[in-house]
C-alpha cells in the first residue's frame, strides 16, 4: 500500500515558519541560536507537541522528536535537517527537510501505520555557520567530528560566545551530544544548484558529496610606481596571476564534475597608480571522486611549479589550507530512493552534492543518503530561493517511502 | 668661468632636514601642512634668512625666495620643488630640488655673481597629494590648473580641511596664489625609476612627461556557490578578468615607452567558496606620445568590445575616469641642459618623466624643464630611497649652469 503526504499542509507550514524572522524581500533570517531561531523551533515544537512525539534535546541544542516503533529497543531511523538560516536566507534551505520529516511522521499517524523501528526527526543546530563557525556544528559534535569544548568558545561578530547563547536558551542543562546507534539517516534538501532544473528532473538521487580542497596562493613581486618603471624592469605579480587563473580554469575542464573557483584576489597596496607588490588569492577545488581530485591537486601544484620556473623574479607560493574528503552515501539507501522514484513515476537523475550538509557528518557514523528537489534558477542563500509546491511534495513522498521501508527492515 | 656648488653643504642640509619627521627606517614623514612639514619649512627659511633673500608667501602656502637681479623689473628665473613627503617618504624626493636651489643661490652669493634677472626659489605646497588630494596642489593653484575654493574643501583622513590647516599656519592672511610672468622654471629631482641606474648615466635630460589615462573596468557575472554549480552553467567574471589582464599586458608591449598597470582588482563578495558576482579593476595607461597613447586607448576599448561579444553572459564595462595629457618641455631649455652636461663631462640620457611633478603645471605657463639624477634601485616613496652624493652634486651643478645661463639671457 502506498501512502501520500499532505502537500498543502506541508506548504502551509513552510510559509508559516517563514514568517518568523521574515525579511522584506520575502526570505527569512533566523541565524543559529538567535531569538528568531528559537521562535522558529518553538513553533515547530508546538506542531510536534500536538502529536505527542517524545522530545529529547542535547547540550549543543540539537532536537530529536521520537515516534515510537513496535520494537522499542530497535535502533531508530533518523530523518531531518536544520531550521537555522543564513542572514539572507530563503524559505526552503534546511526547513524543508525538517518539516517534510514532520509531515512523514504525521502521515504515518494519520494512516495509523505502525513501524518496527522508532523514527527520530532530528533538528541540527547551526548548520549554516554564518553566525558561529564552523558550519554543520550540531551534527559535527554529535558525530564526533567536532569537539564540544572547542565550539563552545566560538564567537559571533558581536563577541557573544556560543556557550553564552547555549546557556541563554537552557541547552546547557541537557546531556552531552552523542549519536546513539541508528539504522540510517535520510535528509531531504533543495539542490542549491541548477542541475535538476536544467535537466527537467524532479528528484535528485544524491550519491555523495564532493571532496573539497582549499588553497591560498601568494604571488610576490616588487611594488613600484606605475609611471617611471619600464615594463621590462618591473616585477609585476599580475601577469603571473593571469597564468594562475588560466591554470585553475584548465583544471576546471578536467571533466563535467570538476569545480574550480577563485573567490578572492587581493592586490597590495591596491592603488590605481602603483604596480602591486603582492597578490593573495584563494582556490577552491572540488570533485566527487577522490582520485580525480588528487589529480587536480597535482595539476595545480605542478602548474604552479612551472610558473615559478618561468618567472624567477616572482615569489610564487601555494599551500593547501583545508581538505574535506569525498563523501559516499550508502548504496542500499540510494537503491531504495531509485525504487521509490520509479514506483511513483517521478523523473530523476543521480547527483553529487556540491554544498556541505549535516548528512556528510552523519555518513561517517551510519548509512546515510539525501534526496534533492530542484530550486528555481539554482539560487539559494537568497530571499529569491524557491521550490515549487509539487516538487516539495514529491520529495516529501520519497522521504516517506524511504523512511517506511527502512523502519520496517 | 664655471662655478661649482658645495656638495658637502648640500648633502649636510639634506641629512639635517631629514631629521625632521624622521622615521625609524631612515626616511622622513612630513605630510603637507602637518607640523613636521611646517618645521621642515622653518629650518629651510632659517637657512634662507641668513642670506637675506626676500620671502613671499601665498594663500596656498607656496613659498618664494627671491635673489635680486640687476634688472629689478625683469621676469625672474624660477627654480625649486617641494618639501612635503609621503608618509613613508625618503630623504630626496622634492627636498633635493629645493635645497639644490638654495645651494645655487648661495653659490652665486659666495662667488659674488650678479645676474640680470632675479632668481626665485619656489617651494610648492602639497606636491605629494597623500594627505590632501589632488597632488601638485600648490603649483596647480598658482598656475590656474586647480581652483583655490575647490582645494580648500579637501579633507584628510581625520576630517580636517585644507582650509583649517592653511589658517592654522597663517597662510590665509597671504595674497591669493598667482604666477607672475617668469622667464622659465627649472626643477631638479630624483628619477624615481630605474632607467638612469640601469643605463649607468648621471643626468637624465627630461624631455617631458607621460600622458596618463585612468580606467575603471567592471565585470559582472552571477554570484553562486562554489560547489553545486557546474563550470558550464556559471557566469563567472574571473575568466574574463584573465583576458582583460592579457589585453592590458599586450598593450604594455606597444613599445618600450608604454606603461600599463593594473593596480586594483576587487572581487565581490570575495569569499573562498563563492563564485564572485562581480570584479572591479583599474587600469593605468601611460605614454610620452599622445598619438601612441590614443592608439593604446583605442586598443583597450576595442579589446573590451571583443571580450564583450565573446562573453555575452557577462556584463563588461569600462570607462576612462581621468586623463592627463602628454607634457613637452621647452626645447631651448633642454638644449641648455645638454650643453651643461657635455661641458661638465657628465654621462647623460634623454628621459621622459613617468611620475607627475610640479613642473608639469608650470609647463602650461612658462618654458620649463627638469633635470633627473639616479636613485638607487629606482626606489622612491620609501625609506630606502637613496641618491649618491656625487650624483646629487652633479645635478645641482647642472641646475646652477642652467639658472645662470637663463638669468643672464
Amino acid at each position: 500500500m502506498r501512502y501520500g503526504i499532505d502537500g498543502d499542509r506541508l506548504w502551509a507550514r513552510l510559509m508559516a515558519i517563514a514568517q518568523i524572522g521574515a525579511t522584506p524581500e520575502g526570505g527569512s533570517c533566523r541565524q543559529a541560536l538567535s531569538d528568531p531561531d528559537e521562535a522558529g523551533r518553538a513553533l515547530f515544537l508546538d506542531w510536534c507537541g500536538a502529536r505527542g512525539y517524545q522530545l529529547r534535546k542535547d547540550r549543543i541544542g540539537n532536537l530529536f522528536l521520537r515516534r515510537a516503533g513496535r520494537e522499542a529497543e530497535a535502533s531508530p531511523v533518523l530523518i531531518g535537517s536544520h531550521l537555522d538560516t543564513q542572514p539572507t536566507g530563503g524559505r526552503f534551505d534546511g526547513v524543508l527537510g525538517v518539516l517534510a520529516g514532520l509531515e512523514v511522521l504525521e502521515t504515518l499517524d494519520d494512516n495509523a501505520v505502525e513501524t518496527d523501528r522508532p523514527i527520530e526527526l532530528c533538528v541540527w543546530t547551526n548548520e549554516e555557520g554564518c553566525r558561529f563557525q564552523p558550519a554543520m556544528m550540531g551534527s559535527g559534535v554529535a558525530c564526533g567530528v567536532l569537539e564540544m569544548e572547542t565550539v563552545l568558545a566560538a564567537r559571533d561578530h558581536a563577541g557573544t560566545t556560543l556557550a553564552e547563547e547555549i546557556a541563554r536558551h537552557g541547552y546547557d542543562q541537557e546531556p552531552g551530544p552523542s549519536l546513539a546507534e541508528a539504522a540510517c539517516y535520510i535528509e531531504l534538501h533543495i539542490e542549491q544548484g541548477p542541475i535538476l532544473e536544467a535537466a527537467g528532473k524532479t528528484i535528485g538521487v544524491v550519491t555523495g558529496g564532493q571532496g573539497i580542497r582549499w588553497y591560498e596562493i601568494s604571488i610576490i613581486g616588487e611594488e613600484t610606481h606605475a609611471g617611471p618603471v619600464p615594463m621590462a624592469l618591473r616585477k609585476d605579480p599580475v601577469p603571473v596571476l593571469m597564468h594562475v587563473i588560466g591554470l585553475v580554469q584548465a583544471i576546471g575542464r578536467t571533466d563535467e564534475a570538476a569545480r574550480c573557483t577563485i573567490g578572492r584576489i587581493d592586490l597590495s597596496p591596491g592603488a590605481i597608480n602603483v604596480v602591486p607588490g603582492q597578490v593573495a588569492m584563494t582556490v577552491d577545488l572540488r570533485h566527487p571522486d577522490e582520485a580525480v581530485l588528487d589529480a587536480m591537486h597535482r595539476r595545480l601544484v605542478e602548474g604552479l611549479d612551472v610558473l615559478r620556473q618561468r618567472h624567477p623574479d616572482i615569489d610564487l607560493q601555494g599551500r593547501m589550507t583545508w581538505h574535506s574528503p569525498v563523501v559516499t552515501f550508502d548504496r542500499g539507501l540510494i537503491e531504495t530512493v531509485r525504487a521509490s522514484v520509479r514506483d511513483r513515476g517521478l523523473t530523476f537523475t543521480d547527483i553529487v552534492s556540491g554544498a556541505g550538509h549535516d548528512a556528510f557528518n552523519l555518513a561517517r557514523r551510519v548509512p546515510t543518503t539525501m534526496i534533492f528537489v530542484p530550486c528555481r534558477d539554482g539560487i539559494s542563500h537568497n530571499p529569491r530561493e524557491y521550490a515549487a509546491p509539487s516538487d516539495v511534495a514529491a520529495g516529501a513522498n520519497v522521504l516517506l517511502d524511504l523512511t517506511l521501508a527502512r523502519s520496517n527492515m
